[in-house]
């Protein structure tokens, strides 16, 4: 085994030449054989196995800088500096991260989770590097699907005043997470595919740019043919336009291509885009077919390419997924957006049943929102589907875009909450806090799948900006027999006892049921409101509650500052009320990958711990 | 007089085109001499007079929409669309406000106020047109400075799939508030000056592109001209890569071109860009030659363009810079970012002494804060200075690239509370809750003048990601008697007594020194606390105040929601105290344009209505 000797950043230089394409087929063996136990993402690590081995090869770690962007790519970037020990237990609660990690080595430079960040990261090394006279290459490695991501494009406008080397590693795999979209989609799938380019690009001389042609025959000629010529003579214009040199396209799967290309990339004085064309899935014939299902795959069959746990439950995604296809035929201005989440998002069925009303703006959260504002001011009734973590991205928008005018924009918060192996970029802990601090937005969540159905169903027949946030995963399908109708700002009492009253939001109701439970064998009765609303609060019902109870526990999945359970504590204040408040909330802090339901526990909202802080509390009430 | 013709929208159209002139002459004295009176954006407005013009002539409102990105240009449109009258109380509490409304006119078609929006939205209008069969043009004006931010591309490159007409409008006037910059401001500067795109740009037909070229003695001509190429030949390349039609430059001071252009653009079936030349300034000479300082403009002497009234005392932004200027003697590693800003932030005096430590990143707030997070990273200490407002862009670079990797990122927060005249968009009271809700976060607010000083000199000498917030105008210079050393996490006690507690955050510190004053003159007496931290909260004070207190009152510029008020109150009922708190904030609502002083009575947050609640509850208590 090759890949045995690579145990320490490095390593790979020592390797004889012929026996790189052999580590190349054991890193996609072991990668395929892990993450096919553990999940995790699998086509992007397969696509970028050379040009990780062959950046390893040229740079050294950890003096340089390599920022991978999104960072969900950058397995054998951790294969090749000593981690291959700890894939068994990648993504697991105490394990490795799935994302470049500083705390986990050395080597990884910037952590990463989110898109398009990695080329304003790669250029605050850049001027840190010069600022203080060091000497190391930055490289930041980035997706043509994050190049969708203004940030990546504010990042390029900034690179063209350096007089420094800093490279953009453009890894071209023709994808998002799905499909790609767009002009510059558009754009480089012509770099990719013109021969001519391949041709021509060796040929540019800046000695020769000074050659006369102005007013020459060759003027009328070209006159002529501008999209001739913009297709043919002038590969990487665009990037070229920006500020950047350009050099490719190049087959991202040769090494010795690759190893001479970065070469020669460090040694321009400037910022350098690299054109590398890879393939997402490479070598893993199931993942080469079907990338985006092995985005982020569950464990699968490595034989046939299928999961090996089969769903039995609707995930609350496909709850959405099957309101929204439902709805799309009741009402004709009822139209979708996601930012590059077709599959995640659950639209892609919106999508085949009414193309002509979905979406896709690319990884472009910040444009999702005020096109969905635009939508809704001309008239339609626009769904923003995004994951809760993601729409941090477009908080201006919302503010500034959708609610100032009150729009009826609907945003379905999916993945809120904790989000399990994915980990701190990823968890969508902080969109309660986050949107209702924002006036005139409208704050939900649901407590199971049949409530989704219907606040999706409210929320479409309503007005002004409303968010529906719910988790990940599988749809709970307990409490089906409570089901009241839904009313703006209004609770739902499911249980209506005296002296400690539970008040869930969402995915909490489940568990407060639970804690209800618990506690009713032990001799406690317990009301257990269904919140609905995080924003208005139902502050007739809570003052209700001031009569027959003295303890009022809120429980939420989301960050304690902000979120609900404060609102409700500062109402309470606010009336002078002597009830006693206790919050059940996450910790002011951010919580790593993991099972989530070890995260719970760990971070104190699981069902045990808090009955045991709701018997401490009645206790001493 | 012209103008007086000038009272519906479309009037303009009656006008003969000998008048057309005539009326521009006159709006710009109606501008020059109104806004000499009451302040407000002149440069930007006298540069779009003719650009305005010809676009009222050639479009029909309200039927077409006009979409003014920022929307502090929209002075011409809004004389067009009959609102000359209102003028007199433009950007005056109750009047009209300096930025399109949709409230206040049929013929504002989306409210804007940040950068960038514009292209966005206006393709939020084409869709809806689309999918509802509908017939009219929308047309969006973007600056050339709003395309440094990155969600302006975003849209452009969803504007590529378009099959239907939709209209950009580059003003183009080579700055943003202040000097523009970047790779595409060079762009745009080679654009603009290269005579022969203006010979050039007439000779572009699509049925000419099959022309065979490949292969050819030009082919080989042009492999060795690429850059010669690329800047003769091909005009607005880079638009037409992302897949615009680019159709320009055209003068923007010619009515009878841009209505020509407008029309031809009208024709075209997809998106096209117009790049359009205006002068900032255009017509009084002071502000062509200073147009920063017309950006937004105090009243001034026509005749001089000075300001009317003289600034007597300092303003929190002249502390930063002064500060800041001093620091960066004092430590090496400093540096300093604005969006765009450089004067606005008073980081101007930074950059002329320390030029090689000074990154003026464009309107792209995402990029600065995650450049400066590299450059934290990389190991200087960065300081990002941007108005409360415009950081709401950064939010998730601040929870994603800043504080997960817990890196010294100093956040300098200016126009942080009501901010006046701008009103709506502008106003910076959500930062105290979008900053305290994220982990690893610092929040501070200073007092007076001194303190911003210590606690910016504090900021650079810690760790962690802090911010500072202090608002806009004139730096309080009372409590001057007051200046304890700054300690993480800690208040700052000014008047110990009993009863009655006050914890003021910033500049609520001022008013609730007012309050303490006026309700001791009537018999209260009450403990004064500057928070100075809102986070970490001061829990050994909160707690330590139990003992001799029945009312906690805090105020803060700020909404209530997720706010230091809510954190106070959560505090209490966590421990389960007695004590009475009282939250004093801004209300969960939009706040328009006006006098601060009007705007805080409004909002209950002046002295007075302080004061009457206080009294209030401690007759209560």
């Amino acid at each position: 085994m090759v890949l045995e000797k690579i145990n320490h950043p490095n390593d790979i230089k020592k390797l004889k030449k012929e026996e790189l394409p052999l580590l190349a087929d054991e890193i996609r063996e072991f990668l395929i054989r892990t993450i096919s136990e553990s999940g995790g993402h699998l086509a992007s690590n397969l696509g970028v196995v050379e040009l990780t081995m062959a950046m390893h090869l040229v740079f050294d770690l950890p003096k340089d800088k390599m920022i991978w962007d999104v960072g969900h790519q950058a397995y054998t970037h951790k294969l090749l500096t000593g981690r291959r020990e700890n894939f068994a237990n990648l993504r697991k609660f105490g394990g490795m991260s799935g994302f470049p990690k500083r705390c986990e080595s050395s080597c990884d430079s910037f952590d990463t989770g989110h898109s398009s960040t990695s080329i304003s990261a790669g250029l605050g090394y850049v001027a840190a590097r010069d600022l203080q006279g060091e000497d190391y290459s930055v490289i930041s490695v980035i997706g043509d699907g994050s190049l969708t991501g203004g940030m990546a494009y504010e990042a390029m406008n900034n690179a063209a005043r350096l007089k420094s080397n800093f490279i953009i590693v453009l890894n071209d795999n023709n994808m998002s997470i799905s499909e790609n979209v767009g002009g510059m989609s558009d754009y480089l799938g012509r770099l990719r595919t013109n021969d001519a380019y391949q041709e021509l690009k060796q040929g540019v001389s800046d000695t020769l740019k000074k050659i006369p042609v102005y007013g020459d025959r060759v003027v009328r000629r070209i006159k002529k043919t501008k999209s001739g010529i913009k297709q043919l003579f002038i590969p990487g214009m665009w990037f070229e336009e920006m500020g950047l040199t350009y050099l490719g396209p190049i087959d991202g799967h040769d090494i010795g291509r690759l190893v001479r290309a970065f070469k020669e990339a460090r040694k321009v004085n400037g910022p350098v885009l690299l054109h590398i064309l890879t393939q997402k899935g490479r070598g893993y014939v199931p993942a080469e077919r079907h990338p985006a299902r092995f985005h982020g795959a569950e464990p699968f069959d490595i034989a046939t390419g299928l999961p090996l746990h089969k769903r039995t439950k609707a995930n609350y995604t496909d709850v959405f997924a099957t309101v929204m296809r439902k709805m799309g035929e009741r009402q004709e201005n009822l139209v979708a957006i996601t930012a590059a989440m077709p599959d995640g998002t659950g639209l892609k069925r919106f999508k085949n049943v009414f193309p002509e009303r979905f979406f896709d703006v690319g990884i472009a959260e910040q444009h999702a929102v005020t096109f969905a504002a635009g939508l809704a001011a001309g008239g339609m009734i626009p769904v923003v589907a995004v994951y809760s973590s993601f729409l941090q991205r477009a908080f201006d928008q919302i503010v500034h875009d959708v609610c100032i005018q009150n729009l009826h924009v609907i945003f379905a918060v999916d993945r809120a909450g904790l989000v399990g192996s994915d980990g701190e970029t990823h968890q969508g802990i902080f969109d309660l806090s986050y949107l209702s601090l924002i006036p005139n937005m409208c704050v939900m969540a649901p407590k199971n799948k049949w409530e989704l159905s219907d606040m999706l169903k409210f929320a479409i027949s309503s007005d002004g900006p409303i968010a529906l946030r719910y988790p990940r995963g599988e749809a709970y399908d307990g409490l089906s027999e409570h089901r009241a109708k839904i009313v703006y700002g209004k609770s739902e009492l499911l249980y209506d006892e005296e002296c400690i009253a539970l008040i869930a939001v969402g995915s909490m109701v489940k568990t407060a049921h639970e804690v209800r439970q618990n506690l009713k064998r032990k001799g406690f009765e317990c009301t257990l409101i269904n919140a609905r609303f995080v924003k208005p609060l139902d502050e007739e019902r809570l003052l209700a509650l001031t009569k027959e109870h003295k303890l009022i526990v809120t429980l939420e999945e989301n960050v304690l500052e902000g979120g609900f359970g404060e609102h409700v504590s500062e109402f309470y204040e606010e009336i002078g009320s002597d009830v006693q408040v206790m919050n059940i909330a996450l910790p002011d802090a951010y919580i790593e990958h993991g099972n989530v339901e070890i995260l719970k526990k760990e971070c104190g909202i699981d069902a045990e711990t808090i009955e045991k802080k709701i018997i401490a509390a009645a206790m001493g009430l």
